[in-house]
């Protein structure tokens, strides 16, 4: 009798469900929901407007992803709920809210309905930046350890510059607040009525250390008196290891999904992190990109060595036995959204819908056909800020080389070859570091859907770049970890490997470099380490004073 | 009985022909005639393409001006023809073509269609870079006196680098060609049956000097060996002054346009300097920035000195007794068609449609409700080089600041402002080199249409703007010489300053400085001026290096 696991993977702007089989890791059925509230960065759902740099989401978007998928998938599968023996969750992160003890999103609340605050702040919320900044001018005043593990810099995406905020900023929401939590483990407490904490965010947003714990009290009463006892009111300091069960589905989430009491369900997990397992990687060296809006870069590493500008470096934070490495780039298929929406002219959209293709494809096909380096063009990919190497949400985008020649094609292929620059910018430094990447893995929507920027990136990384071998390999990694959680006496697995093993998956298509146009990427890309060095260690810091002259001028 | 000028202007993608009351001024009747062939950048009529930086034009798009136009003012006005006492004519410049000895275009013989150097190089033609970059060196090595009166460097936009590039890459062609003449002096030619040159062309963009005469044979020798010759061969060394008569309608002219034959020609003109009288400039200090595709600076200045990057300072070059300073960018309307064509997206035409306005105008209205500094953005207006101060045609745009939230209007705004910021580079050059620029007029087609950007303008230089009180300032200038060339005896003028001031205007409207939007733009042009020296003064050779793969790209 087969068993099965369910995934559901939380994205930027949808969350998807998908049934495996436990044995053979065959996807049985997908679902997708949409959030209907999207990304909140310019108002309320009440209109009232937001500052620049916001990023919100609405916590009912969520419960309705699980309302709507889990049914939608043991509909279309015709599985019976009993041979379900498995959920695993996993999200964006750190994307945080303020609950009442009982789960309650304070945003959720009549009276705060109208309160930026009392919403989830989204991983690329950017408005705390001037948290993050005094908080790593305390911890580097203090000298506290913490920050070896994170590359050295706290970044404003992370958990305790966005609880900071809302102190600073909305002290009755901080105080109402009796929990902090990432969407996550929220998620997880909504499925078994019992609040966790798993390593994964804990780790690598929240300044956790399995030998440490959490930083001090006394550094967090630095920060400001009011967050001493930080931790032990709002957050707690029980944390579950990865591959942990969290529960059980309970009455009200049976209801909502159509899942049995009782089944088990996995701590959560960080949407990149859950992806090692699902293309199978169980060796040191291995780096896995996952490109989608943005892109997360993890590796798992035998040594503990520091590295500039890593997100953070986690005991059994990635897979037990290991060091886990992650860096990222915070703003990659956002890039291209921004460009389609904001610099595409009318006649591509026109001719786009002659030849019957949809506008992505229309501008590939103009992109083909270019030779690195023809257009001229070089772009500095921080329209999101840097996460790695600089972690500086203050940055911002650049292009340069336009003459009245340049078209919109020229323009969107210098944003996806600006993207692989920031990739080998993250595996030179790796290398440097000591933690050398051997290997390069990709998932993610991009690395599915557009091969040339796969053939891009090898040639400008010179490594061959294997594919994850499903199209939900997020929704699949946080099935292993459900197949792992329901343990190997209920049909599930004992342990992460074994599960990774026989569900996990590579796809037979592998890029690999051309000599000839690594050549000339060799050249782009020393061009485009003067510039991010220029731009983004200091020689030059306009694009800060910039944004304080825009900042002052709203006030 | 009144009596009549006629003041035809060659711009860079139409000509225009205007009739005006020679004692009031008054505009009675204009026509315009867009060029077929526009500007030929990327292929010749034949489908022959053309390599990066090329612009082409055809004379005969040149001739049907003549042929439409005139007729048509005539005709409108109701006017006698008798009554007409004069015909100036100004010309893009350096627009220059080979003929043989009868005036005919090697275009337009047969076997010379397929040639692109056989056609018209107009203004921007920018592929004859390398000859003007030897053609520095070896003036630099050699001392060569003109170099003290064109700013330091010669531009490839100039008559010597176009016609050097003729020899070394199509010798045959530079051997039919009997003449290299400018543009302006041919229509001239066209009208009159006679070949004159202008000491406007000739002084600034054929190294005349009055004093001096052209450079040396040894010089252009050591060029190359076959141009020692080329002024003789192919110039000739007669040069008329501004305000002297060219010639007489001949009857082929006659029966192309409908004036008498007889009718006085004036010498031909650059379209640039023929505003200042238009404008009733007569005093030192006083900046004409003719604003279009590009824009130059014009001013007269009472004394010599060496301005860095200027396009040249020619004694009498623009109105007699005084020293003329010209200045200039290379692309100012250009960016924001480039913008247009290549940048906006679909809903903002649908928008444009839907109020009912032109995509112009719905750009500035998004724009102006902008404050300065609000978008974060500083750009580099460089998408055609840069001309004044830095004198670089290899030089290419910079756009930086984007973040996810830049929109469309933000972007145009900046290539605005980036502009602005390029006359203000210009105005401190000329204050710095001695030669203070005390007030500044506006002319040409933004001028007149664009009160944002004049408002921008104003705030970013911190000087009151005057705009030409004609919309059709150059082909009144041109009406203006017209009417000198008739004398005063034939109902015309015996002297260039009394015509200036009866028949050129200014506007009641002056933008003055917001001192509040000034004091951003100080902080945002100090930013500027930053990247400006970084990019353009050999700090970052990135846009050189870049032009210089995308040139091998195509190899």
């Amino acid at each position: 009798m087969s068993k099965y696991a369910i995934g559901v993977d939380y994205g930027t702007l949808s969350g998807r469900a998908l049934l495996v089989d436990v044995r053979t890791g065959e996807e049985l059925a997908t679902s997708v929901y949409d959030y209907p509230h999207s990304v909140m960065d310019t108002a309320l759902p009440s209109g009232k407007a937001l500052k620049a740099d916001w990023a919100l989401q609405h916590p009912q978007d969520y419960i309705d992803v699980l309302k709507n998928t889990i049914p939608a998938v043991l509909k279309e599968s015709g599985v019976n709920p009993k041979d379900v023996v498995g959920v695993g969750v996993d999200f964006t992160a750190c994307t945080i809210l303020p609950a009442l003890k009982d789960g309650t999103p304070l945003c959720f609340l009549e009276k705060y309905k109208d309160e930026p605050h009392a919403y989830v702040k989204l991983w690329k919320h950017h408005a705390a930046q001037e948290y993050a900044t005094r908080l790593n001018e305390t911890a580097i005043k203090r000298g506290e350890e913490f920050l070896k593990y994170c590359g050295g810099k706290v970044s404003s995406e992370w958990a305790i510059p966005k609880v900071w905020q809302v102190l600073a900023e909305a002290p009755e929401i901080y105080k109402a607040a009796d929990r902090f939590i990432e969407a996550a483990d929220w998620i997880v407490w909504q499925l078994t009525g019992r609040e966790t904490r798993n390593a994964c965010c804990a780790g690598y947003k929240a300044l956790w250390n399995k030998k440490n714990g959490y930083p001090s009290d006394e550094f967090f009463k630095a920060l400001d008196p009011s967050l001493e006892h930080v931790i032990d009111e709002k957050f707690g300091r029980g944390v579950l290891p990865l591959g942990a069960k969290a529960g059980e589905i309970n009455e009200a989430a049976a209801s909502l999904t159509g899942l049995c009491v009782g089944t088990a369900v996995a701590v959560g997990v960080i949407d990149a992190h859950i992806f090692v397992p699902a293309v199978g990687i169980t060796r040191e060296g291995e780096m896995l990109a996952i490109m989608g809006t943005s892109t997360c870069h993890m590796m798992l590493g035998s040594t503990e060595r520091l590295v500039d500008g890593i997100c953070g470096v986690v005991a059994d934070g990635i897979m037990p036995g290991y060091y886990g490495y992650e860096a990222g780039q915070g703003c990659v298929g956002d890039h291209f959204s921004w460009f389609i929406e904001n610099c595409l002219p009318k006649d591509y959209y026109d001719a786009a819908k002659a030849e019957g293709i949809n506008i992505h494809k229309y501008l590939r096909k103009k992109c083909e056909s270019k030779k690195p380096g023809e257009s001229g063009l070089v772009a500095l990919d921080w329209w999101n800020g840097n996460r790695s190497v600089l972690v500086d949400a203050d940055l911002t985008g650049m292009l340069l080389g336009m003459t009245l020649r340049t078209k919109p094609e020229d323009i969107y292929r210098a944003l996806i070859e600006a993207t692989a620059y920031g990739t080998r910018m993250i595996i030179e430094t790796f290398n440097e570091a000591g933690v050398p990447v051997t290997s390069f893995f990709a998932a993610g929507g991009i690395s599915q859907k557009d091969p040339m920027m796969m053939q891009i990136y090898a040639d400008v990384i010179r490594m061959p770049i294997k594919i994850a071998g499903s199209e939900q390999a997020g929704a699949l990694g946080s099935a292993i970890f459900g197949a792992v959680a329901a343990g190997g006496a209920k049909g599930g697995y004992n342990d992460v490997f074994a599960a990774a093993k026989a569900m996990g998956k590579v796809k037979d298509t592998v890029y690999y470099p051309n000599e000839e146009n690594a050549a000339v990427y060799d050249k782009l890309f020393a061009e485009y380490k003067i510039l991010h060095d220029y731009f983004g260690r200091g020689a030059n810091d306009v694009m800060k004073r910039l944004k304080k002259l825009s900042a002052a001028s709203g006030e």
